[in-house]
């Protein structure tokens, strides 16, 4: 009879369940593992077996029948039908009250079904979104948990500890109900694709009108990690630009295949953010200059038949132009994402505390960045902020950097480089500051071809103009 | 007993289908009609009942007993809940082999099932699409009809004598199994959404880079309208800045609230696209500017808060720089809903004629235009086209225009003019001709924070750096 001493139980030892074991047993705290294939935690105890108090278990019975009740189970397996597996399997073994922690990048309509579907067999389902990958999850990843406040307390003591700390504060909080944490998870994923895709637009920029190579690059984005641009994003840049390739002698980066891949987050942000009708023009870009960078064969056929500018020197100043635009495009990058979780808070009574959100990316994520404090600070003011570009240092770092960042716009346009992420963020805030934009057309034309009606500026109700007969306006909402 | 004496039937004669039903009686086809609440059908007939052989039914089952077999039913009513509902009531009425005609604006993963549960009843389902709005139903629409080959025998001649016509040719054509018909409404739907939002720029930048006031800008567009860009949306677009205003005086336009609605075809297309990662850059920025016109009290604060040019005079030739920039960023537009379609046709096995989508488009519908003729013959010479800019004409169009459309972009650019198509259709061009992009940063971050691996120019097998350990590649497929 196996004795029931292990305080939470991690089942799925690839590289982020185990690291995350590891991470959790090297605190002291009694930690049961498992994995499906036995040989792996046979593995697993072989290489950290001597790192903390773990006990394995080779069948799923053995596993939570050494758990302490209510029993705390994260499951890190690939997400979708995996994930439902392991809980059908668990279920029957599990007494109600206990909590199954979906620590994988799941969906988050998923975590919401499986919400559901626990709470129907009297067990609490938590979905909590990790980031930082292997090494954060083994020295202190960021950590987005959702779900039942009541198992939130169950595990709070354990999740804190194990998260990276920035300032004293533990990256780590409770998100939300149900889905709320991979919900955040996502959306800090999708910032993430806006965030590669700016840099990728700088170095692009920076190759081809600056005419540096990747060295020299390289020694940029350092410096530029010593001021506002700051982050882990910037700082890896830098390394990877500085990288030498063993085998051909030069930079690492000048033998890469440019054909971006994803994992599919970065999609999900961009059909959540259409659902919800919130503008995510950045993360959106980014996500389909990956989808256009895979077309690799079209390309090369195109670059011989396409008509274009082909780049060459860059004005005056390039190299912190682009700076200041990366900056101004990074921020509203974020505005939107912001946007995003509270349109997404408001739609499902989440209720989440979106300068919280800010400070638990502060470390531990692919995101983390000194900037992070300022969106926290901006929240700490203004709880109900609508956008992030309206509190006063956005709005005068954003002032301060447009003329920079349109310079880059122009230049890139009359030289014939891509910038999809860079000017659809500029064309986002020039959109957002106009009182009056030009839809009172689009409205026009659909109340022509659709008799769809519109609203008028100096009276109340609907209005159709019958167009096609006499041309005389009428009110159609009674 | 009701005699079964009608060939066709139309249930749902809200104005669309009353329109379709008078559309086909006046072709002297017999023609049943049905409506829910019978007063609407007692209205119909007393409204339109001399205009064609028409046999009024007050009860579905009066209304089924009517129709010769195999019966076809064309069900007009909304889309969603109520298309499933008639079905759920006709089903028990019909015979094996009797057809269902969904003529609305299905979403088509609801056809595709529709189509499946259909045949588990012995039933023949198909999804059309009908645009052109009241009038074209009436007169003429762009009819894009989906289902089994067999149905749509049974209703070709009735389709194709209420389409429109150009050339002798009915714009009507099967165009696959399944959901094809309306994933091709849909995308109809998507590129009229980058056509408006395109229209809405020029308009725009000709108003407060051009200083042109809404009669004079009329006029550009009509002159417009002899030109490439002839086109139904062009001819109304001047048609409904030249209306004035029984009330003010002034143009009508000047006071339409400048908030565009939508009923969410669009969106659908930018999600599939997300979906099949197909780069549709110019469909989804006006989906997304429409999100933005609605924050419309967000706009009036933030255009006291955010800094930012305002626009002064335009540059010499402005006018005609706009004509060749909306007609470049057009060609983009359609070249990613019709890569959109291409990639949608491979992934479902629709097998679509993209040409025959083209030739369909050219009349009836709210995006006819001369241009299609271009895209039909594109397709004509080169079936099996990855991207539309690649035939020789296009190629040629866009290299003529687009000094101008970079002019046009730098001028909003510098002057604040928010221009999310003009400018995401540039970067898309720009990036599509470029042989070498700058993913392979993206690859390489990737790399370094997620192991994501990367391949390398001149070698075979997927890669990874070491990048925290030893720094040294390996390799990692085997």
């Amino acid at each position: 009879m196996t004795e029931a001493t292990s305080r939470i139980g991690v089942t799925g030892l690839a590289v982020m369940g185990a690291n995350l074991a590891r991470n959790i047993a090297r605190r002291g705290v009694p930690t049961a593992v498992h994995n499906r294939t036995t040989a792996k935690t046979t593995e697993f105890m072989a290489a950290y077996g001597e790192e903390g108090p773990f006990t394995p278990a080779e069948s799923l019975e053995d596993f939570v029948a050494s758990l302490e009740t209510p029993r705390r189970i994260i499951v890190m397996v690939k997400a979708g039908r995996p994930v439902d597996a392991v809980i059908e399997e668990l279920t029957p073994l599990l007494d109600e009250g206990d909590i199954i922690i979906d620590a994988g990048n799941s969906h988050f309509p998923d975590t919401v079904r499986r919400t559901e579907e626990c709470a129907a067999n009297g067990l609490r389902f938590m979905g909590i979104g990790v980031s930082g990958g292997e090494e954060g999850a083994l020295l202190g990843p960021s950590i987005m948990p959702g779900g039942d406040p009541s198992a939130y307390a169950e595990v709070e003591e354990i999740l804190t500890s194990i998260a990276a700390v920035v300032d004293g504060t533990p990256c780590c909080t409770h998100v939300g109900p149900g889905g709320a944490g991979h919900y955040v998870k996502m959306v800090h994923n999708g910032i993430e694709y806006a965030d590669i895709q700016l840099i990728a637009e700088a170095y692009d920029l920076l190759t081809h009108v600056g005419g540096l190579d990747a060295p020299a690059i390289a020694k940029i984005f350092e410096e530029w990690n010593t001021g506002d641009l700051e982050s882990f994003l910037i700082e890896i840049t830098a390394k990877v630009l500085a990288k030498t390739d063993e085998k051909t002698g030069g930079p690492l980066v000048d033998v890469i295949v440019d054909q971006a891949e994803q994992k599919g987050t970065g999609t999900w942000t961009a059909v959540d953010a259409l659902g919800l009708g919130v503008p995510l023009t950045g993360i959106t870009e980014a996500v389909f200059a990956r989808g256009l960078s895979a077309l690799r064969d079209e390309r090369r056929a195109a670059s011989t038949t396409l008509a274009g500018p082909t780049p060459g020197d860059g004005p005056d100043g390039l190299v912190d132009d682009i700076r200041q635009a990366l900056y101004a495009s990074k921020v509203v990058a974020y505005a939107q994402g912001f946007a995003q979780m509270r349109a997404a808070s408001k739609a499902n009574d989440w209720d989440l505390d979106l300068g919280a959100m800010a400070t638990i990316w502060r470390g531990g994520c692919i995101i983390r960045a000194q900037f992070l404090n300022r969106i926290r600070d901006a929240y700490a003011e203004h709880p109900d902020l609508d956008n992030l570009l309206m509190v006063p240092y956005f709005t005068q770092a954003v002032a301060d950097a447009q003329d920079a960042w349109r310079r880059v716009v122009v230049t890139a346009t009359q030289q014939g480089v891509a910038i999809p992420a860079f000017a659809s963020s500029l064309s986002y805030y020039d959109g957002y500051r106009r009182e009056r934009g030009p839809a009172n057309l689009i409205q026009g034309l659909r109340d022509f071809f659709g008799a769809h009606t519109y609203r008028r500026t100096d009276a109340e109700g609907s209005f159709h103009t019958r167009w096609g007969q006499d041309g005389a306006e009428v009110r159609t909402d009674g």
